[in-house]
């Protein structure tokens, strides 16, 4: 299939970039965003989106929990289509780029070919998952899960937020309604499956190539680790007779930062991104503290292995301090790999807009690893600064996310046949 | 001189413990309490005080930032007068008995002298300190400090809360007015000076002996430290690369611990009590962490060797981390010893009653160690269960709390003179 010279329209595509990021709840401006999942600003920056659907001419759909498919529709109907996507919501402080490159970088892409008098077979779908981001819910790619099947209802009615409220009851407070059980999608539903999104680390920006063809993604565990010690005052208790909790829960973060550099292999990384401490008094002794490990790999046994080592490593610590410590283990998915003719089309795309590309996996967590269950999928990376990303000063260029689009729409046109 | 017979009344003192815990902002219920300095509920609290004192005949006077001075009048009031006293504020999810028992003690103290028929020489003062917790303001003592010619007028306007707002607008926000220079008290206001508060320890309870006759309080020193480390997305930088800022934080937690355990001698305590991470999501390497210190040693030359230790070896791991060390030394205060005079009149009192005591120190932060600046003192300590403080399930048996009571009691009118 050879297709017509595609211009990607990079300058309306900043600009929505750039007013989708104003949707925020975080106290510093733009490019600093935080927009978490089923808040205000999340449905003002959806309904922004529905704007920017209606003015291209795609048909909306929006799932009982908000995934939103927008489609183009293609000369055949009936046939499975081809989709791409991924989210627009942002954990706190984040960035502009995270997630949005593909959803708007996806409608981008269809409109490309729009311009460029395309007509595709299959049609075209750019879908918007909800809460990709554990930020609210304590796990990630809720949408994407429960497209898969894998969020049952029962699932979402033990996910509680902060304030202890589910998630059935919040996406219902937040507007969508419908069954539950008819969220799933069927193995037969989508023909093909491609995400495009900011690579989230170092290696393309280093060897200077412009997109990165993603064979895996590596599989993500999350766990939480509650310490309970024995709190005072931080004057009464003598230093040999002390149980404080925070120590111990130091000493664990300390560890599993140990195994996972001396142990863990090459791919392997392993994060503490939260730790509370209760009471929280300058003159307490810490009774209890609460941190979450994530821990990713794209072999799944590796990351199986070291979690086990992690969690006998911080027993052993709190055996020997006199601590308690409970291990919940949020979630352990299997690593995903690209499909075959999926990265023919990607390689083939990269070529037809003489662009160089590398291969390379993905440690980062993306809705994509959850649309494998039940499509064929493949990913297209574009370079980010630094490898920077969940941080304000997240950045893509206009010409490398043009380039990303580029070979998006190539290869979802390839994909959709014409 | 010999006193009548003296009854404590222990019912009506309990109650009165009692009633003064349901000023809570803790969303336990009492004995669990949460009385934050300035806030609604320190206000309600102050209000019922001002009630009791009416009702024993006292006069009330309060200076600029809320420290409550009730007098009950002397034959002779040109005469420097005894105080008696402590605070009435509480950490979150605190107990009952935490400085409650030095107030509502010290005003059932003179109860029971007026009960007998006592008539002092010296006037006698309950006083209420404000703040002697650093809840809010990150310091310990205020109201102590600044009665001690220590805390100055440019001092409260750096002292400021969570909500960024400084000492001195807080307080007169909470209706206390007047020159902030007027507060220090001249060497010569009080003849003598006594606390009653609870140990916070367990050496009592261990040697079953109800009193503790405290010869010396510890030194406390308080400092903030800020790592700053590269944050970024958990699945995107792999481990050797990373600048985590709570590993770093969590290395240096453990090395202050090892410090005081094995370097710092029998008597100092460090503790860290406080520990935040920025941005704190699942899936961000942490960018930024805070935590404080609270260290104590009757000897303060030991305690300011552990503290330039710690702080060594705290910039050591921040070195080899590569990440950034700040460190904010808040307080570093002189130890203070007893008058001799007051431990004897303390040790009579203790015979007196016929109740066993024991000398000991006092390593819980105390108002008494400013007050020292400015009047001779002593502290009477009673047990409490478990050695337990700061916690809801802090406990002195009534026994235990009039014994305390009756000893106080009976040092005032010693030193007051009848």
């Amino acid at each position: 299939m050879t297709l017509p010279p595609l211009q990607v329209d990079i300058e309306r595509l900043t600009s929505e970039l750039e007013r989708l990021a104003t949707f925020s709840d975080c106290p510093e401006p733009p490019p600093a965003v935080t927009r978490v999942v089923f808040s205000e600003t999340d449905l003002r920056a959806r309904a922004y989106l529905g704007e920017l659907y209606a003015d291209a001419g795609l048909q909306v759909w929006v799932d009982p929990i908000g995934n939103t498919f927008a489609r183009w529709q293609g000369s055949d109907p009936q046939a499975p289509a081809v989709g791409t996507g991924s989210h627009t919501d942002a954990i706190p402080h984040a960035g502009m780029y995270d997630g949005t490159v593909g959803v708007l970088g996806g409608l981008e892409a269809i409109r490309t070919l729009q311009r460029a008098g395309f007509v595709p077979r299959r049609s075209m779908d750019v879908v918007m998952f909800t809460s990709e981001e554990p930020t609210r819910f304590g796990i990630g790619c809720t949408g994407s899960r429960a497209l898969a099947g894998l969020l049952s209802p029962e699932k979402m009615q033990n996910l509680l937020d902060a304030e202890g409220d589910n998630y059935d009851i919040v996406r219902q407070r937040a507007g969508f309604t419908g069954e539950l059980s008819e969220i799933p999608l069927s193995q037969d539903h989508y023909h093909a499956w491609v995400e495009l999104h900011i690579e989230q680390g170092p290696l393309l920006e280093r060897s200077r190539i412009p997109i990165g063809v993603v064979t895996a993604i590596a599989a993500p565990a999350t766990a939480v680790f509650h310490v309970a010690g024995i709190g005072g005052h931080a004057g009464g208790v003598l230093m040999p007779g002390r149980r404080d909790a925070l120590c111990a829960a130091a000493e664990m973060v300390v560890a599993i930062e140990r195994l996972a550099l001396e142990t863990g292999g090459a791919d392997l990384v392993a994060t503490v991104g939260q730790l509370e401490v209760h009471p929280g008094a300058v003159n307490s002794i810490p009774s209890r503290a609460r941190f979450t490990l994530d821990l990713r790999d794209i072999d799944g046994t590796n990351r199986d292995r070291l979690l086990t080592a992690m969690t006998d490593a911080t027993l052993a610590i709190a055996t020997r301090r006199q601590v308690d410590l409970t291990f919940e283990l949020l979630n352990a998915d299997p690593p995903a790999s690209s499909d075959e003719t999926i990265l023919t089309a990607i390689r083939a795309a990269c070529r037809d807009s003489q662009l160089e590309f590398q291969e390379m996996i993905s440690r980062a967590y993306h809705d994509t690893l959850f649309m494998a269950r039940v499509v064929p999928m493949g990913m297209i990376f574009i370079p980010c600064r630094g490898g920077v990303s969940h941080r304000p000063d997240e950045f893509s260029t206009p010409e490398q996310i043009a380039a990303g689009v580029e070979v998006l729409a190539r290869t979802l046109a390839a994909l959709a046949g014409g």
